[in-house]
């Protein structure tokens, strides 16, 4: 077990981090009150150890999905907090994955301007990544992750023994930010292409979570509010991936940043802006993990929601960050038309190839 | 024409407070979006001023008065921030009073998890109180400014000129929050007792505004985020007050405070937690201010409110800042049962003074 730390000016975010991480967090509250939040399948598979752990705990439980992350979800919370009797001393609890750790973590940052909260990531995707760094949301009107606050968690328990009841696409899915790590980091890329063929196994994610949350909790130290250009650089492949995702929908966040780096990718090679060999390497361990890559027939009409994307300047040029070379990633901004269509060119030749 | 600057870790906040602010005020947002959002009652009086200034920006008007502090009215502002296609380099101005500042506020915080605001603060409560120091809330279910957060304008234009077509009543509103600070500091205690016959002048809200929001920006430089006591003060009064605004209604939030600060008095002098004469004088200005404090019927039961109050530890423990002599206040902490009782006695008391 290892302890991450994240230490900005707001706060000290302590990640504790390995096997039997869970079984020794002790809620920090004593005496306080504790207020849980987990979703539907979460509740099902650990309604037992909820009641051991948190007996004395009002449990908040949403709709699992990436459909909850919207107001009506978050003013629910937001009641039931109150219905609870939360004072400014009471902590928060997300038991699940990145929806209710999103979620609760907006709500904790809202209710009374701001009370505790503890993340307990049971996914691989949120133990990698969106448990940790502060990063809370929901989506509006069709805009990903538009509504949100900065609020670091006082702790992160990630702890191994939630990925055992995880289905191979739940796996894939937190891979798809690994294979992200893998594009802005070396130790992780190589470590990536060391075990490419036991990528889907519990060892091989306990291995690399440890690796992916020291590189993010370091970015985040320099660059808390994403103003400094590092924090920009965790969002490699997620422009035309929540596009993607906005459009679609059906598959998970992960695959569709497996799929948006694929299709980011191709216009890097397009724009001559990437070395021809990493980038066939590249793509291959996107394939291994996210398998055949779609062709979306109107791909280019999809990639046109990426003009709200949060890092653009102005909604008529997009801003996407792409693997250059081993441990390298750059920014590419072009206009929205350009963009779209070099996203619509990709998806012609994946539709080439099937043929 | 003076600027008072307030810097925390979070955020550096300029206060250009003075005659000629509004004027000498450029929208450093140039080939910026900006979206402005105002209250009905602002839209009709300034409405050449808004569309000279603010030409080209996208204009949100809300409903004048207390009840738009609410989640159906943030959604919309939410929403119109969408629909102009605002950036994460985009400025909110929030050109009103209280509820337009802090709804505006918390807007801006959320949107994009924070875009820049500048508030341009229009009724006497807002330029000595509310536009400065960063706090931004809605009420939800009964419960006052539940739902809020911690968020630094970068700019706050305080220009007197906005006064003139105040009403008496208006003016009285700001007067609340003004005699609260004269509850604080020595300086504006002072300053009050020597203008005791013209404080409904606009010659005495220009004189004393700066001082007012200089006692703030220190409070909130020394203890931005309400955790070390210091900006626990500034609730003089408002434990009581906010009890009864959400019970009653009616009255401005002034007023309240004004009414919270008596009846706060009284229970200081029963438990022999202030000096006589000083108690006598405060609440002699207090009556100058507010005309008669309403003996309230049931004021037992509406005080029990306060098991909400943000400073309570616990609900059952009402927290609440009494003055205690020239410029020195203190922190009384009661069981919510006494404090009720206390409260009616209060009540009571004003009931055999009117016969």
């Amino acid at each position: 077990m290892q302890d991450i730390v994240i230490d900005t000016p707001s706060v000290k975010s302590v990640i504790h981090c390995g096997s039997g991480a869970f079984d020794s967090y002790a809620p920090r509250a004593d005496g306080k009150k504790l207020f849980v939040v987990t979703d539907s399948n979460v509740a099902k598979i650990y309604a037992d150890l909820i009641s051991q752990r948190f007996g004395g705990a009002a449990v908040h439980v949403i709709k699992a999905g990436e459909a909850s992350k919207n107001y009506t979800v978050l003013l629910s919370i937001l009641r039931a907090m109150i219905a609870a009797g939360l004072t400014r001393s009471s902590t928060v609890v997300a038991l699940g994955g990145g929806v209710v750790g999103d979620i609760a973590g907006l709500a904790a940052s809202l209710y009374m301007r701001g009370i505790r909260i503890v993340q307990i990531p049971t996914t691989l995707l949120s133990q990698v990544d969106s448990s940790v760094g502060g990063k809370t949301a929901i989506d509006l009107d069709g805009v990903k992750n538009v509504v949100g606050s900065f609020y670091q968690p006082q702790e992160v328990i990630v702890d191994p023994m939630f990925l055992s009841t995880l289905t191979k696409r739940e796996l894939r899915c937190g891979l798809g930010e690994i294979v992200k790590y893998g594009g802005l980091d070396g130790e992780i890329y190589a470590l990536l292409q060391k075990n490419k063929r036991r990528l889907f196994t519990l060892g091989f994610a306990e291995e690399v979570t440890p690796l992916c949350i020291r590189h993010k909790a370091d970015v985040v130290t320099a660059d808390e509010r994403d103003t400094g250009g590092a924090r920009k650089t965790l969002n490699l492949g997620h422009t035309t991936g929540h596009a993607f995702e906005l459009y679609y929908k059906r598959k998970s966040h992960g695959e569709f940043v497996l799929i948006g780096t694929y299709y980011e990718l191709y216009i890097a090679r397009r724009l001559g802006r990437i070395d021809d060999n990493f980038a066939d390497e590249f793509c291959s361990l996107i394939r291994r993990v996210a398998g055949a890559i779609p062709a979306y027939p109107d791909a280019e009409k999809a990639a046109l929601v990426a003009k709200y994307d949060k890092k653009n300047d102005v909604q008529s040029r997009v801003s996407m960050i792409v693997p250059r070379a081993v441990g390298v990633s750059q920014e590419i901004v072009l206009p929205l038309e350009e963009y779209a269509s070099l996203i619509g060119e990709c998806a012609a030749q994946l539709k080439g190839e099937q043929r």
